[in-house]
Parts: structure tokens; sequence; C-alpha cells
């Protein structure tokens, strides 16, 4: 089983075919950067669309079940998330609607200050607000996991432990192995996954050690590694793949509506665009060189089986139910 | 087993513990009428609550097996609906958004012309136009079902004709038992129950005979009238009861947005407000009237079952859920 925990591409039958070649079982998708409610409402149309003329490819995925149903179908289940809480507006009752619409992971913040928690990019960590407090609460009760990838540390470790349910950190990597201002240090992985939460390795240059440089034997050692501090059962891919998409995207993720100046991110005046992707991973056909990778590191196939999906399986068949 | 289809009123716990006393299971309730997408999702929100602080009155409804869980647990189900097309605003894609989020009726217009088709106001009935045409196939295969109570004659018997599948006429009462504009001629109550659809009896005085003043035997008598004409078992009850509701409702209902000037609809410059309920019918503990008042027009057990819910349950399990 193959379940990469997030991608955001220029969505086309392309991709998604290249996802059954590459055996992905399943994919969450970004739906909305900095979107209002009504703006995701006309993404999960889109959604909605594609689902329908593509249904030989991709299905809709709700619920762990999904994934198998297709798996037996010979598709990828398509499940959708939110990179920051803009959707559900100054409106916790959102929540609640957009679960029901299908969204299971959501940002508390993209990487900025949000209504509930601090951005990774802010000089100043407030932890969760007043409204955070309250939205993970709601969210641990419909089933909507609460995702901390582009947070500060402190709302992060505030989040995993506010939050009656197991949490995630969809995409990034250890900061030790690659000090980019997206990856997490030790105390902020271990808050997560010591609540039975989830990390997912991303391969988005910027989060890489030597950027699109990046070996694949180095990305790998990282990953056993990381296994060996934190627990294998608690990693993932979220290979944060953002395929085929122009720059203006990357433009609109860091900068959507919030600046008239130019905001760089994890890039440069000289590297404003997407970067090059590191040459054994180009798109969703590559899994099985990941796969290969962790093997020659001397994981076991239990192990690798598990990082490659059956992590990520088991968390969607605990986490995206209502709770109590 | 009783459904009634229609209700607005000024939803309380007083009001969902009357649904209770009077064995109602599931009532299928208005939640806008002229408001756009994101208010008609705010009031989603406002019933999600209630769901939540009165879960042991009522639940929320999905499909008709609903009914048989309210039942088993001594509750209501309730079941949303849409007075206007207004909530899907020019955007077809919102068709399936709202059955998600559990719209199961929506009229394809109030009393004005709208995008889809002509209001029963109007002097003149264009039909069901362009967007009409094309909504009409996406409520039918999603399993949204065509109201046309508030909708003039060619529009309503185009709609059973365009529609694949059956539609309803939920509350309202035949013109020639009480000839209010929004009763319905023998020709359009044939168009629906002939394609398999539903006529809801309304008890809102404007629609019924002599008005606030009808009698029980009259109303019972035209429900038996009616059921000789078009067979027993398209006939059901949709009370239009709007409980509770202060005069500023019936006139947001009239007049939504689209006039500053005051429309008296059904009503009058001496009688503006919302008319007094007929003695034998004031609120949901009054269904077991309608019931013996059936009984004593000499209708058979197993047809008064029908009206009084049966037909309306067997509706819901063919029309709820997704078609071809």
């Amino acid at each position: 089983m193959r379940i990469d925990n997030l991608q955001y591409a220029n969505w086309s039958p392309k991709i998604f075919a290249q996802m059954r070649e590459g055996g992905v079982d399943a994919v969450h998708v970004t739906i909305a950067y900095h979107e209002n409610f009504r703006e995701t409402v006309l993404n999960i149309e889109q959604w909605n669309q594609w689902f329908d003329v593509h249904s030989d490819l991709i299905m809709m995925g709700r619920s762990a079940s999904d994934v198998d149903i297709a798996r037996q179908t010979g598709r990828t289940a398509i499940f959708f998330g939110l990179q920051n809480p803009s959707p559900i507006e100054d409106d916790i009752g959102l929540v609640d609607i957009l679960h029901t619409l299908g969204v299971r992971f959501m940002q508390l913040t993209y990487n900025n200050q949000s209504l509930l928690a601090t951005g990774c990019y802010e000089s100043s960590d407030t932890g969760i607000t007043r409204m955070g407090k309250q939205v993970i609460q709601q969210m641990n009760r419909v089933g909507l996991v609460i995702d901390m990838s582009h947070s500060a540390d402190r709302s992060t470790i505030e989040a995993a432990d506010l939050s009656t349910r197991p949490i995630a950190i969809t995409h990034a990597n250890p900061h030790d192995w690659s000090p980019a201002l997206r990856n997490k240090k030790d105390d902020v992985i271990r808050a997560v996954t010591s609540n039975g939460g989830m990390l997912g390795f991303s391969m988005y240059p910027h989060h890489l050690k030597d950027k699109s440089a990046c070996t694949l034997a180095s990305f790998c050692e990282m990953i056993a590694r990381t296994a060996s501090k934190f627990g294998v059962e608690h990693l993932g891919i979220g290979s944060d793949l953002c395929q085929d998409q122009p720059d203006s995207i990357v433009e609109w993720m860091r900068m959507g509506r919030w600046s008239k100046k130019t905001d760089y991110g994890e890039g440069s005046a000289s590297l404003p665009g997407f970067p090059a992707m590191p040459e054994w991973f180009n798109d969703n056909r590559d899994f099985g060189n990941v796969e290969n990778g962790l093997r020659k590191v001397g994981m076991n196939s239990v192990e690798v089986a598990g990082i490659m999906g059956g992590n990520w399986y088991k968390f969607y068949e605990n986490n995206f139910t209502p709770g109590s």
C-alpha cells in the first residue's frame, strides 16, 4: 500500500494516471491555501468534476475504507486538506461543515499568524489562541486532523498537548538534518509522535539537505535515524509534490492576498520559483525509488511498508470519524 | 408512522418536544427562503447546534433509514429543504455540495421568476430556463428532489416531464377546492402524480377553503376526493406549519430582499401577518385530529397510514440517493 499524505499538483489526467503507474492508493491533496469558505467550496466543486470525468483513475476518499475500495478498483483515493484555516473564516461552525464536505486535514496556520496559532515565519510565537483552543476541540470531535506542518514550535507543541486525538505534521523533515525554518526540531517531533501523531517526510527541495542535490541515500538514512528516535510507526510520506505548477502558484502560497511586497518564503531573489526536484523523485511514478532506498539503508519490509503507506492508513482509520 | 413534509417554525425545544408528543417521526424543514449559499450554510450550522443540544428530541435525516432510526430512538428526523434556488446562486456545482450537506428538497422557484423557472405570482410563465434544465438533471443525479410548490403551472408541468425522477409539490392543495394562486389545478397535479410524484396537503390557512374557518371534515373530504382522482399513494402531508413565527418572517418570505414595496403575498393590507391556524391544527400535537378526520370520511387504515407518513417514507427511500 502506498499513501502520499501531501500533494498540491496542477492536477490533470496525466498526473492521475501517474498515480496509478506509481501504485499510489491514496493522496492527501491540498484544496486551499488562502481561500475563504466560498472559494474552498469552488475548489471542492472542481474536484467533484474531476471525480466524475476521471472516475477510472481517482475517487473521493472519506475514510480508510475508501483506500481499500480504491485498491480493489485500481484507483487512487483523494483526501482533502487545507494548508491554512482561512476556509473556516472566523466561524467555528464551518469545521463541521467542511468535515461533512470531506475535508480531513487542516493546518492551524500557514506561515503567518492565523486566528488559531502562530506560523513558523513569525518572530514571536503566542501559542494556541482562544479561538484555536475551541477549534481544536471541534476538530477532535468531528474527526478533522490538526496539521502543524507550517506552524511555529510552541504552537505545535501546545496543539499536540491540547488535542485529545493524535495530530500530524503532514510534510516536513527533521531540523537537525536540514535546518530549514519549516523543518522540525526534536522536541516538536517528540510532542507530536509521543501523542500518537504522525510525521510525513517531505521531498520538497527546500526541506532537503543539499536541496535539489539531496541524495536518495541521505534522505533514507535520515528516515531510518528518525525511526530509531521516535518510532517507525509514526512516520510516513508527505511528499509536498507540486508537479506542473507555474511559479505564480508558489507566489500564491507565500503571499496569498496578505502582502503587497514580494515574499520569497523558502526561496530567494535568485531562486524565486519552484526549485527542481531531486533526480530520484520527480513524480508519482518514483515512489518505488524511495521504497528501494529505505530497504538499502537496512529497514525491514514491515518498516518500509509502514512508512510507504501502512502507517497513514492506520492513522486514517482512527482519526477521520467523530470522536467523543 | 407520521411524516410532515413541510414546516418552517420558529424552532425551539418546545416545538421539538411537541413533535415527539404528536408522534411525528420525520419533518422536512425549510432552511432557506432567499438566502445565498453562505447564509444557507449558516442556517445549517444553526441546525447542527440544535442536533447537538437537543439530541434527545431530534436528529439529522439524510435517508429513509434515518426515519427508522428516529422511530427506534424516540426522536424526530429532520430533513433539510430550500424554498427557493437562491442558495445555489448561479453555480450548478452547489447542487452537489448542498446535497452532501443534507439538503433533500429544493423548490425551483419561490413566488417570483428564478434563474430556473417561473413562480406562481408572475404574470407570464416561461417554463424551465436553460439553467433550469441543467439543474434538474443534476438534482436527478445526486438525489435532490425538485419541489414546485410555489411555481407556475407551465413550469411545474415541464419540470415533471423533464425530470427523470419523481418530483414533489410538498405543500399545496387542489385549486378547485380553494382557488388560491398557490393551489394547484388538476392538470398540474396530474403531471406530478402521473410521473410518480407526490402532493403534500397544506394546512396554511391561505390554502384552505374558508381559510382559518376551514373545517376538518372539508379538509379530509378534499383529501379523499384527491385520492380517488390521482391515487392515494401519491398523497401526504406538508402542513406548512409556521409555528411561533413573528409577522416579520412572513414579510421575509414574501419580500426577501427583492422588493422595496410591501408585497402582501397571499395576505392583504387588512391581514398582513400570519393568519390564525384552523382550530383542529395548531401544532405538531394535532396530527391525530387529521388522522381521525381521514378515517371519518371513509378512508381505510392502509390509506390513512400512507397519507400520514408511509407514502413520504417510500418517496424518501427512492429519491434521496444518487441516480444514474
